[in-house]
């Protein structure tokens, strides 16, 4: 019981943050988008396609979250928006104080979207707000159909499920509807789009929805406060 | 502060169970596996066919753990082994109190292995001891070669890694020397073995690997008491 109540004072002086910090990304008309999923399905390719596909004169950053190595974030410096890594040591999910810190000498007027990579985890990283505008989860077609029905929480409370690696799909059992399906018996309004990282399939769809965000963020910076 | 006090409390309180459970477990010379993996690695898939190359007469259970569903327990059944679903309802892991609340009605002295497929999560499973003999971590070719350097815990604490899926290997971009190579560097001594559950490739070695504990555990089990 005291095990509840101690974990319910840190989820609220997380959620006490992330408040702050969506107060924040509202203000300065940035398109926060946090990207969740187990490890290996794909978030940090899927982040380098993006950067690859967005004008150089765009203002994108990245933060991109481990337990260890800063793998992630050489592998998405090479595009020349700037990247920070977080590593968490030992814990399994960014929370919103490290997202704080880490934006501490960055300017957010610079900003227009901000990516967030979580840690590899299907699990811990749906409790946590970030201040994000959006969950995204990713699956992978190699992961298996039912992964939204055994992981539920992660698919009710993102925007958009990603479908990737799609071009694995002639060797691979698994049914691209079933998955779907599972999605939407969770969260019947979650969006899906279906990418593979490899070919390019589906990426234009990915990017058309990003678009969609940051015209949506742009719009209620410039709307006059109550 | 407060919170890693209680955090150390509650595993502290684990590591007494786990430790009765293995008491249980070398009294009546039982192999306890405990395998681990992200959501999709395949833990599962490599659970039928182990349980398919295995006699019918072959003394084996299972324990399979999500955070919803029965999915899995109902694929584990068809092979005829007494099989229980632990569904966490939220829990990022399986503990040491689950196993044994789950064993209560099973006669320890008729089992020989006891599989325990942990939630899929490659992070908080490996902080919590559940009496096994040895944790295996399940790595799958679609997931990326630096993962032991990413979640350097599990790889540090798993006797063996199952390198899964190579029937994939063409079709990726996954050089398996560096991933073998990446867990030597967490781990000099880990066994590993790599396998497809789709072409059956390497399943003889990992059937030779729990026929060695299995015959360790009888051997221990047979020792006088000092």
């Amino acid at each position: 019981m005291q095990r509840v109540e101690l974990g319910q004072k840190v989820l609220s002086e997380n959620a006490r943050i992330a408040a702050e910090l969506r107060e924040r990304f509202h203000d300065h008309g940035i398109l926060c988008l946090n990207l969740i999923s187990a490890p290996g399905s794909g978030k940090t390719s899927l982040l380098e396609r993006t950067l690859e596909l967005l004008g150089k004169d765009e203002r994108v950053a990245v933060l991109t979250g481990d337990i260890q190595t800063e793998n992630d974030a050489t592998r998405l410096k090479r595009f020349g928006f700037p990247v920070k890594q977080i590593t968490t040591g030992g814990t399994c999910h960014l929370d919103a104080q490290m997202i704080d810190r880490h934006l501490a000498d960055w300017q957010l007027e610079n900003i227009d979207i901000l990516f967030i990579e979580n840690v590899g985890n299907l699990v811990c990283p749906s409790s946590y707000d970030l201040g994000e505008d959006a969950k995204i989860v990713l699956l992978s077609v190699t992961e298996g159909e039912d992964k939204p029905l055994k992981y539920p929480s992660i698919f009710f409370k993102s925007e958009l499920m990603i479908l990737n690696k799609v071009d694995l799909l002639p060797y691979v059992p698994f049914n691209p509807d079933v998955a779907l399906e599972n999605a939407r018996r969770v969260h019947p309004e979650i969006d899906i789009v279906k990418v593979s990282c490899t070919t390019g399939e589906g990426l234009d769809l990915w990017m058309d929805w990003i678009e969609k965000g940051r015209r949506t963020a742009k719009a209620r910076a410039a709307e006059p406060v109550a």
